[in-house]
């Protein structure tokens, strides 16, 4: 490993992809295709190893993000965020390339879409089934059938179907509680696929796509978390440490025997301020250990208690110290809490063996 | 105003440059230098304005951060994080063309620096009075003197003096709280001073530098959020909404009047996922009205309740609307919780006419 003058989100290739065979084989059985959400490892190689496995499609947050994958290639791209007025000119351009799917809300953004564009677009209504963030209702459904008229009125604009991510899963524990959160989506999918058989069904949600099997009506797979998990995915059951695909390796910067604690060189611009509560215990971040062939192995007794800008204060010192065998700590691997934000705040991902591997860099 | 694409991080000077004019003057009745924290504008231009108020000295977080700034002609630079051994190239890097401060914690630091350097750098040890985090508690006096000769002892490392960032501040409410916390730490700097009376004496925090008149005996004052200061800063009491040197900028993409939200484009990958509990409720920023003449006044009734990764979910729309007279909202101004973390997030600045001001991205 080369010497650690900084973070460093660290990428377990072998791992991601066996996340990615797991997700492709899942949707295989639910006759579903994947769309996965880049949005999570923003990264044109990472990008490629879901080509590997006969992904064509994905799904991005915004245009800017679009553009990124879009000069890799691909060429089959959601953009699973409410559409807005602002973003035209963004749209304008990729559509002269791709085929672009978004999510429209009004039949105002509908004809300024179909008056703006020169190049056809799909677009998708985002439905809520009760996380209560974005998207129309399932049960609106007058709201929802002139919605459609209107796009099938409109040229340059096809209807493609529904779309939902319920981040509600994020808050259940344990597969009974995804698959029971779960089903208000595919409740609300069976209630549109009685009036409208033929379109396109998607869901979002790392938990539902990690742990429930019979996904039926959806026909498009989009999770996003998936491909590295994190340590909010392993609370909710959706994967153990051996899922990980990316950790976190930090300078050691002062050991505190007095307190129990070390600080390290990894604060919120590391790991964003995500925390979890375990055991009426907040945490920033899991300690873990990673043996020689690989594997993930939590420290017990550790955790990021605190997080300032650059600091982190690990509490455990003692245990930490066992677990490397008394010798002096000079970094550790941190399981980050919510592996998008903090896969975000790197410039770059690397190996194991220190290969540096381009990523997408803020925007 | 441009069109507004994307969230945008909007910097007001006129706000910013008075800011430092205050910093300026409070140093100077109290016989202190100023070496502004640059961690939080991260920008060779607004580190300009510092200049331009004869600021000739500045602290940063990381070897990257000072070299940012060396290249644009700064040569007099604190790095105040404790110094660790796989930052040397960087170090020695910087040392041949930058007065460098280093913080170093253990006599092993010391010798290792100075073997390792071609060019001399001072040193300064980081004293902890009670914040709890990284730093020598002051009352381990011998720990301090054994370092001191240390270093005075070894070539090419010069001892300058002792530095507090005093973190606990930021859970102080009102001026009151501040002063009594910022006491231990004035009151371990006097201890110190009455052994080692010709050395620097170096505070942090932006809510002492903002409201304590008298930092006797502190030589340096250092605070980084000041520069924009942000929403925590006006629930301690810092600062209030004229003071606030940046805004986010953000579209709105959904109303919600069923819900009396609206959703807009910023989320966790815009502000940090930094909260803050306000008379019981938690809050991820606030929606602020900007006059035509720049004034900043809080929107009653509003509050950003949710962040997920791109999504910010703002209660409030009846208070918003009426805020602007009923016109349908396109966009709306959020005042950030944490300007640090929301700042380092972003790739720009702009200004409120529309200009760019460069900034450091991420590494």
């Amino acid at each position: 490993m080369q010497i650690l003058n900084r973070p460093q989100a660290v990428i377990f290739e072998d791992t991601c992809r066996q996340n990615i065979k797991k997700l492709v084989a899942r949707a295989g059985k639910n006759n579903a295709a994947c769309r996965p959400h880049f949005k999570t490892h923003q990264s044109h190689e990472v990008g490629k190893w879901f080509k590997d496995e006969g992904v064509s499609a994905i799904t991005v947050s915004t245009p800017d993000m679009a553009r990124y994958f879009s000069r890799d290639g691909w060429t089959d791209i959601t953009i699973a965020f409410p559409f807005y007025k602002a973003q035209i000119q963004g749209i304008k351009e990729l559509s002269s390339r791709s085929n672009l799917r978004l999510f429209v809300k009004t039949q105002e953004d509908c004809r300024f879409l179909s008056q703006s564009l020169n190049n056809p677009v799909d677009v998708m209504i985002e439905i809520d089934a009760g996380y209560n963030r974005s998207g129309i209702s399932y049960l609106e459904s007058d709201t929802i059938d002139d919605l459609i008229n209107s796009i099938n009125r409109l040229p340059l604009i096809t209807f493609k179907g529904f779309y939902i991510h319920d981040g509600g899963t994020y808050g259940s524990r344990g597969k009974d509680e995804v698959y029971h959160t779960i089903q208000r989506d595919l409740e609300a999918f069976r209630l549109l696929h009685e009036k409208y058989p033929d379109v396109e069904y998607g869901l979002g949600d790392t938990p539902s796509c990690s742990l429930i099997d019979d996904l039926t009506p959806a026909t498009e797979l989009s999770p996003g978390n998936l491909i590295f998990y994190d340590l909010m995915q392993i609370e909710i059951g959706s994967c153990s440490y051996d899922d990980i695909g990316m950790l976190v390796r930090v300078p050691v910067v002062q050991e505190k025997p007095g307190s129990d604690e070390c600080i390290v060189h990894g604060g919120a611009v590391h790991f964003s301020k995500e925390r979890l509560s375990i055991n009426g215990n907040v945490t920033f971040g899991q300690p873990v250990l990673v043996g020689e062939n690989g594997g993930i192995t939590k420290i017990e007794g550790t955790s990021v208690t605190a997080l300032s800008q650059e600091h982190g204060t690990v509490s455990g010192l003692d245990a930490l110290r066992k677990a490397y065998n008394g010798k002096i700590l000079d970094e550790i691997w941190i399981c980050p809490v919510h592996s998008c934000l903090t896969a975000n705040l790197f410039d770059t991902y690397m190996t194991p063996n220190g290969r540096f591997i381009d990523k997408r860099v803020l925007s």
